[in-house]
């Protein structure tokens, strides 16, 4: 679609466009001639990484406000969880970002999750996302997750340590996400016994990637819903247990608004997955 | 496959979308259904900080690369800056940040000003930014800004420091931006007369807002130039004085694509602004 | 002084001691053979800064339990304080400092101030102290600061903020302390009046400096009262208003202890000054 | 003036430091009046963690320069290492720090190793080392390392990334360390083969605990050889390689006076151990 001012259509000659209008074939920033200088490579994007699991049960319809139309609730409404993550990422850019520069490959990541369904697909609405990485968090504004950069802290078990041991009945992980010195929320499991692959929900977001046009704060550049292409999805490791959750006063998150929420259980395990993209499922505008 | 925008008209029921499609007022994330939970606040956003300002001479026709069509380069071509700037922030919505949250409303700055016209309008594209402040790098490319969050370090001159004192002849003012741990570029200016509100250009900024789609990294979901729409423009304590700039190498940022600069000059100055909003002077799909 | 373990004086000759016991003319870290690999240079340092006063009331007692012996309560006792603070440093080893390496030239620091005296000397003993810049960190903890390396963030005022303004009836500052992602303290003041250099409390601080010896806890290495030297102290631009304090919980603080505090006022100024060494005023070992 | 050991010996009444000089049973900062506010607890430290070793051969008579008297060079002259390691830590006054505040029981290391002997026992000597954690840098300096605060990073490998995989023959591990936005020194192994915990050298280590006391740059406080007393070491998963080491300039840390540096290996492996404490091995003053 050629859109454009309207005052403007001569201008927009797409043979002189053709010579240099930068050719942007990755995701990236910042937008200069060369294709290196990327601040976001282009998918497949693979991961492997350790995940705290939270299950939540939101009170009455209030999952609902935290789905957009025309998502619907899930089969379960209400049903909800927390994840923190800590990932080891790499893509087919940089194969080797983790050896290379593992400063950059290395982040953890919080999100909430609400059960919802889509044309008869159920899955997970992401209404809440924190990382502490920026690469990551810029990676996730062109999926359409709502990332924003802060600190994220995981219980890390270690085999060896003499004092807290490694994964095994007893063993207690908590994931914090605090944001410019407060507290915004915490998760964690007490393993009480280990489990299979099969106990993880499968994993299905749908995300809305909306950015406001800088003319109109009430107008959308792109508002649209989104959902990722996983592949080559492996868990190991599962560990169940007692979950127990946390949320803290923020004048910058309202997480208040989630309302009371009852634990449903914890998971902890180990997960591999390639992201080889995304799709557009619905355009707002 | 689901969603598209023209295949789905029916889907899209308004009326239903009236109903709990997000009301968003606010240039914000997360998505929350409260209007609080905002990551970045509407405009008009106030400023008043402190700027180096390198003046720099790019190469041949190194500077047209930069700069994208349908903008033009500017009637002295190859002129181009480097900005270093601490700014104190405030907003409508939040007028009292500096106070409430002063950990959210100090935060600095770094870009690439390339010398550009549109129309016959002076002003300068902005190719590389980099900024010390979450909130901000999401309000710059929600703005069209290429903003990564990175590590900004500037010299602070404070007159009563009995061995550096404050502004004067011989005064020396540095600016750093590092990413990583790996150093990105630095400017620096020594102070050798007071100067003029008058000998500092106009700053109309051309930015390119894109963001790809999910779906295909060649695609755009937003392509377009913008522009800030800026007000209330005062500039006091006006320094000139000879500059330096040096270019580091990272292999993300790709700053050798700026080729050698000379530097013209170096200023420091005290500055404050509104901007009320920005336009988008030209959509490229 | 020789010293040694009983059992190895032989060992201890000095001329070879002299030989290539590292020569520290520096407070340093690493002991690396050359000089220039200091973490902290020697005295005198340079400060120009602003401070953030709040004036406090301890109640009862209480303030006597944070004095240690042979240090007694000041003439008014209960007095305290709290100080947030932005210092601009440089030393006679690094006098550009803050032009070369402005990112480890400026940092924010917090200090509790509890009123005493030494032998008739009035002055404050600092039980708590908290600082954003590790060389700083490790600069107190050689003064006998208990410095802990935290976050510390502070309102600025810039004159040419369109909403904020600067220093004038009404503006408000505030300084915050946060460990880890948790808040600690606040203090903030809202300027009622402009006022004299005369108001600032003349600052002799008194430090405990003590560090355990690693054989037992319950023993130290080095227990000495100290105190610092400073020179050149020049206050300007001091304004005074109404106070406000808030102390926050921490497992890893236990400022509780601190008790109930009422708030006797606030200052706000500009202040210079040269520390040029320090001395021990008493030892306990 | 006042206080000084000799001169006074009438004043430091035993009975009244009894009464109300701060009962330090912790190693710790603030010094406040409550044991619980303490910055470093007392050992037993717990830690369990990944090393990556790279075995390093320095030049001629070189490390003597970097090894204290009354300690010899050992018996393998120019041996030396560099350690990139990634701990969790407990301690007995906090078993469960991993657990309740994440955030502050994980953090990651890097340490030069000089071998040497002292009275015929094996060991190295730690002339440089950082930490990016603050309370653990503090409890390093009680130690005698001379640990700074900066950042290190650290490849992690995960058995299900499906790009970068485990722990395997090719597998690639990289350690960095920065500071203040300027690489110090990186490391890294490529593993060959696995291996045996017989290949890991001993580690006992020598550290110089060194103070100076702010009367004068040119005396210490403290002036002492320690070293830890470690036990339950374990030591699994050894995997040998490749090694690569990079030194990198700063005028703060003068890394190049360890001269060229031959690379004579990479060992990554997985251990575990008790600090119990430590000794004085050897007093200067």
């Amino acid at each position: 679609m050629p859109g454009s001012l309207e005052s403007q259509p001569d201008e927009a000659e797409p043979q002189l466009i053709e010579e240099n209008v930068f050719h942007l074939q990755e995701y990236r920033l910042p937008y200069s001639p060369m294709k290196l200088a990327s601040g976001v490579d282009s998918p497949p994007w693979h991961l492997g990484g350790e995940v705290l699991h939270v299950g939540l049960m939101m009170e009455g319809d209030r999952a609902r406000d935290f789905i957009p139309q025309p998502l619907e609730a899930g089969p379960n409404p209400g049903e909800a969880a927390v994840w923190f993550t800590e990932w080891i990422s790499a893509s087919e850019t940089w194969p080797d970002l983790a050896f290379l520069f593992p400063e950059r490959a290395v982040y953890r990541e919080c999100m909430i999750l609400v059960g919802c369904q889509y044309k008869g697909i159920r899955g997970f609405f992401v209404p809440y996302a924190w990382v502490d990485n920026n690469f990551n968090q810029v990676r996730g504004l062109i999926q359409g997750f709502p990332k924003k950069a802060d600190r994220i802290s995981l219980t890390r078990l270690h085999a060896l340590n003499p004092k807290t041991g490694g994964k095994r009945v007893g063993a207690k992980v908590k994931g914090v996400c605090d944001s410019n010195g407060q507290r915004l929320l915490e998760g964690s499991v007490c393993f009480t016994r280990e489990s299979e692959p099969t106990v993880v929900p499968g994993v299905k977001l749908f995300l809305l990637h909306r950015f406001q046009t800088i003319e109109d704060p009430d107008r959308a550049a792109v508002h649209e819903l989104t959902t990722a292409r996983v592949s080559d999805v492996r868990i190991t490791d599962v560990w169940a247990g007692e979950g127990e959750f946390k949320l803290f006063d923020s004048p910058f998150e309202n997480l208040s608004t989630l309302g009371p929420v009852k634990v449903t259980g914890g998971l902890h395990f180990s997960m591999g997955l390639t992201i080889t993209g995304g799709e557009v499922v619905y355009k707002y505008v």
